[in-house]
């Protein structure tokens, strides 16, 4: 029963030709490797791959996490509809374990960023604070008190002030032991001591975990932590000398509610001081811990994690943009029967995101690294006792990957971050409309910068390392993996690449090589800088201070070193078409990360200017290599067109429909606004009549009195 | 009657110490210069000064221009508010003369950016498109109609769809001649060819300059400009055969109306076809123009305003983030006696933000320079006529200014952004509150990345120019000053720095020759690939196309040198202390462009490795000297607290009390918004009976049973 086919009219042929959807599918056929297992290695097995789809799926089908009416959300209704939200996700903690409810949240994370960081103030911060600095005891008392069960408490992690944000040790708000009632006084001094941007402040919290200066018998001992009553959890109005407020509009993630306290001499029993590690008996005797690092444990599983959220969030980002390029056509080609060209076709467009993409891959397989390697030390960390020997490594372990993962986080945090940009800019105008999801995902994403750690603070650190680092080496310490190359700089500083042919620099073991030899050089140079400072006779924090801007700058290529490192490992231990592909990948990844840093290896001479042209000539080559496989390398991503959230990323291609359908769908159409109050009379005032200058107000004329 | 004076106690002591507004005095007090002088000399003299501080008090005591509640406004309020705001601008408009009148609207810029839009979109997009497009008889009809009195017309710019954005020629609407009726058919073919970004459209306009294909008896001529009436202004129901709808949220200037229109088969009079270039007769018949250029005035004065706006709007961040960094205080210093450090006194810090205000420096003045050159071409073109040798010669250089333009515009607006950017992520937590100012002000100015050209075409096109001046210089042709550089080919290349000591880099003279030694490698590097690719076989297109990489590399070069070059001759034409501290912001900003671009510097080999680590360090000396002068150089900038429109940035450094005020006032307390619908039931749910798997339901158990 075919009908006959109508031979296509030029205008048919036409629409054919430019048809968004066809042209996505053109591109999904170059697939030249099994997509799905790429997901697979990705997610970390196809049981991950499968669980997360079920999470996609279910998570669309819940009423409390539509999306599509996202961005049309004034602020007070984004705070309530993140609110409820808190019910569904409740259902799920008690229903699975800890383990897959991380994997849930996980996706939630790209999907609503502020409900994500809402909730973890509360299971992440509050929780994790009563983790980290509870005795067991205590941790019991606020479990049966409703700590996971959210029974009459919500909790809040209060640690920043006005004046105060990463200088901990320098909070001004204080806790002062009063003996006689055996209770603390928390007191905020001054206005700068006032604590603020207290995420769950300002409407959802009954309790938070202050952090505040401990003074016992007139002695000032340091930052502890103390559970703060604020509310009275049947009528949610404030407890005495506890004053809130909400601090309002933000930058992004406008679904928390950030706020402000003031204590005015609030009382608590002695026993809501955490006593994990620093004690306070009942007659005002203080008993310091000896390992004052142990409590970094929760601040360094955030910075894992927002490796790993810098990589999902680039996945997103370059799903949108780079789906949108596929279909998205400009200027015409005479060559081409006047059909325009796709923007993915431009070697512009290509050299715009191709390199982001490979740089996605190198964030997804560190951050998957440095999980488990997380997991692997809290492990061993959990199980050690004081004065065992596995202890001392474990704290050995926790010093170095305090730093990597410092380093880590500020890198990979500011890539995704101007990821994010790179791709809203490459979708011209569209871009710039909320409902195309990037402009939303900048402002979400920006404050990862900033937060668990300012991203150059954190550098710095991570500087500062690499100087110990290379000090230590110098002393003939064997380092460990991670700056083991420290232990080579003998060998490796004054180092040329040596190749017999330009195209043997196309090697993972050359690029690695080459940041190697770059790396020792800068770290080498900034250990100078440092030990000249002190020469000069500054003391050491002063003489790192001094020598800033080198530990920024090897702190900056110790990572780009260190992300190749992870990736081109990964495809080693790949294999079949996989490793092909994603061994251009690397490549690519490799050659732009030497473009970039080109001043550093000229600087250190380890390539030639002849060899450096062909590396930016062959960036080219491998852009265009990528650029082929584009499409199925977003698709293994994996990302739901639910979890994506902009049309320009839908996986079927067919854009402008689906844009056009949301912002219908976002604006009906309706009475005008302000047509009677304020345009009609502005454009149909009186021209002529009314202008004080055109009237004489029965003043006679000089013509008339002459 | 002296009160008897009581010596501090060590805590009065230590808040005098830490006192902001007394660190912001003690930073004024270190002024070596006349400030005063400076901004006389930014400002363009004395009187533009007064100008522009009248400007900001009549603004500041308007109350339709109340700034202080800005960033809680819903898009709809905002919409509103933005459109009660024409009242007082009419006014001006009508009292005041054009040059005045548009130096008022520069301070606007600064204020309200969506609101400057939204008044541009009528009075430049459209009125311009009139200007540009209309015969002298059009223009003087639709200024009759009420073109700039408002009156029942409001006009708005229908150029974008939303399948094309930069390809103009490539519009789909088309505008077809109805010689039976004198009429054309104005019609939007496909979904692809609705109107998209339309400012003014959804709420604003009466009619718009419609930009689309006009087709006169089947033959197609390109893309041409017509008057559509769009809304009756009675009732501002849409007309027939129009359909309007509002685009909604966008990522920042949300006071512009931006909408979508989609025409079927509108008829409009034959006379409402701008028809100053091409000509459509009663009887069909089409006249083209000779000199197509002539219609990129329009275009041009918009680029030159983005780099002035570049320079203004980076003075605002700058003012914010300095002033906030010589008060803020982080990290005790035992040497000061446990005194914070002021965050402006970190080495770290003044890379980070000294840089920038150099910078700033730089586009102010270059600039200053277009707007002067812009005026000057105008007014020749004005008054040439056709045949005139005067006007080939403009047509020159309205050709290279256009493409001068391009590239800085570009660079300019990229490099604002990331301005902002940087000066809000070196605020801290701080810089993501809405009320500190550079989140809304990045994502504002965001948009002038993309509109009126997209930055990476317009660079694009600036290297194309830069390689076919190269071309014509190969050919013999004396280049004009912008790139006259290229005539000197022959001593340029392979040209090496040839000081007697590392301190004679220290000479803007050195810096210029390696900027045009630099610039002229990677011209010709470019202009080279681009022949092989033409002896290929590609065409002259596809080989621009292959060689994009190349080209955008050259035309970056070259804007930074062309910046430097405009900054070392603003300050060659000052004397005294005022050019002894803009030498030393000069050379901050010749060094850090230096050590930005260290590859390309040594790729060449301009510098050895030795004088580029040299020029590193300098960069650090530069930091220092110029952050000692900081606050006395944002005073220059001379914007008042109502312009800054941020606590972080006012004027007396009493930032704690001024942002506490703000968020204070914005979030009055109130009734809780949802605990009686969502907290409550949530943390008062029944935790032990409800459970269903708790319940037996009457079910025996086994026990029982046995």
């Amino acid at each position: 029963m075919s009908t006959i086919q109508q031979p296509l009219s030029e205008k048919e042929k036409y629409a054919l030709a430019v048809d968004p959807v066809r042209s996505m599918d053109e591109e999904r056929a170059k697939a030249n490797f099994n997509i799905r297992e790429l997901t697979y290695l990705l997610d970390g097995g196809e049981k991950s791959t499968s669980l997360k789809e079920r999470f996609m799926a279910e998570l669309e089908r819940d009423p409390l996490f539509k999306m599509d009416d996202f961005h049309d959300l004034t602020k007070s209704e984004l705070r309530e509809r993140t609110m409820e939200k808190f019910r569904s996700l409740l259902h799920y903690l008690q229903n699975e374990s800890v383990d897959i409810f991380r994997k849930r949240m996980e996706v939630i994370s790209m999907v609503d960023p502020g409900f994500w960081t809402r909730f973890g103030v509360h299971y992440g911060l509050f929780v994790g604070a009563l983790q980290s600095n509870a005795t067991a005891g205590q941790f019991g008392y606020w479990l049966e008190r409703g700590a996971l069960s959210l029974s009459k408490l919500i909790g809040c992690f209060a640690m920043t002030e006005i004046g105060h944000g990463s200088n901990v040790p320098g909070l001004e708000t204080t806790a002062t032991f009063d003996e006689a009632a055996d209770q603390f006084i928390i007191h905020t001094p001054t206005l700068t001591a006032t604590k603020w941007w207290i995420g769950g402040a300002a409407h959802s919290a009954t309790h938070a975990a202050v952090f505040a200066q401990l003074i016992v018998k007139g002695k000032k001992y340091g930052t502890k932590c103390f559970v703060v009553p604020l509310r009275d959890p049947s009528t949610y109005n404030t407890l005495p000398g506890i004053n809130i407020g909400d601090i309002g509009k933000k930058m992004g993630r406008d679904g928390i509610d950030n706020g402000y306290i003031q204590f005015t001499n609030v009382r608590i029993p002695r026993g809501y001081m955490l006593q994990k590690h620093t004690k306070v008996s009942r007659t005002g005797e203080v008993q310091e811990p000896k390992l004052q690092q142990l409590t970094y444990g929760a601040l360094l599983q955030g910075r894992v994690a927002m490796v790993v959220d810098s990589g999902n969030v680039s996945k997103k980002a370059l799903s949108i943009a780079i789906r949108y390029a596929a279909v998205r056509r400009q200027f015409a080609n005479s060559k081409a029967g006047g059909i325009e060209t796709k923007l993915l076709d431009y070697p512009i467009h290509q050299r715009r995101l191709m390199p982001l993409l490979a740089q996605t891959f190198a964030m997804l397989l560190t951050g998957s690294e440095m999980t488990e390697m997380y997991n692997n030390m809290m492990g061993r960390l959990e199980s050690a006792k004081e004065g065992d020997k596995d202890l001392d490594e474990v704290i050995e372990m926790l010093k170095e990957t305090h730093s990597t993962s410092a380093g880590l986080k500020a890198f990979c945090t500011w890539n995704c971050l101007s990821t994010i940009e790179q791709c809203r800019q490459s979708c011209g105008g569209h871009g710039y409309s909320a409902y195309t999801g990037l402009a939303g995902m900048y402002q979400d994403f920006a404050v990862q910068c900033t937060w668990e750690g300012d991203n150059t603070i954190l550098t710095l650190q991570a500087g500062r390392y690499l100087i110990s680092s290379y000090r230590e080496a110098m002393k003939g310490k064997k380092l460990s993996p991670g700056v083991g190359y420290l232990n080579n700089l003998d060998s490796l500083i004054g180092k040329k690449c040596q190749v017999s042919s330009l195209d043997a620099i196309l090697d993972p073991k050359v690029i690695i090589e080459g940041w190697q030899v770059v790396c020792a050089n800068v770290v080498k140079n900034a250990a100078l800088e440092f030990e000249a400072c002190c020469k000069r006779g500054l003391d050491v924090d002063d003489a790192y201070e001094q020598c800033s801007q080198s530990r920024l700058y090897a702190a900056k290529l110790h990572s780009y070193g260190y992300l190749f490192n992870r990736f081109a490992d990964a495809v080693k231990k790949i294999d079949g078409q996989l490793q092909k592909v994603l061994l251009d990948v690397c490549l690519l990844y490799g050659l732009y990360t030497i473009e970039e840093n080109a001043g550093a290896f000229l600087q250190y001479e380890y390539f030639t200017p002849q060899q450096m042209e062909f590396v930016r000539a062959k960036v080219n080559v491998y852009c265009k290599a990528v650029r082929d496989q584009a499409i199925p390398l977003v698709d293994s991503f994996n990302l739901s067109d639910y979890v994506i959230n902009s049309p320009l990323g839908c996986k079927d291609g067919n854009v402008y429909v689906k844009y056009f359908a949301q912002v219908q769908r976002q604006n009906p159409q309706g009475e005008h606004p302000y047509f009677d109050r304020l345009i009609k009379p502005l454009i149909h005032r009186d021209m002529d009549g009314g202008d004080i200058e055109d009237e004489q107000a029965g003043l006679e004329s000089e013509d008339d009195e002459e």
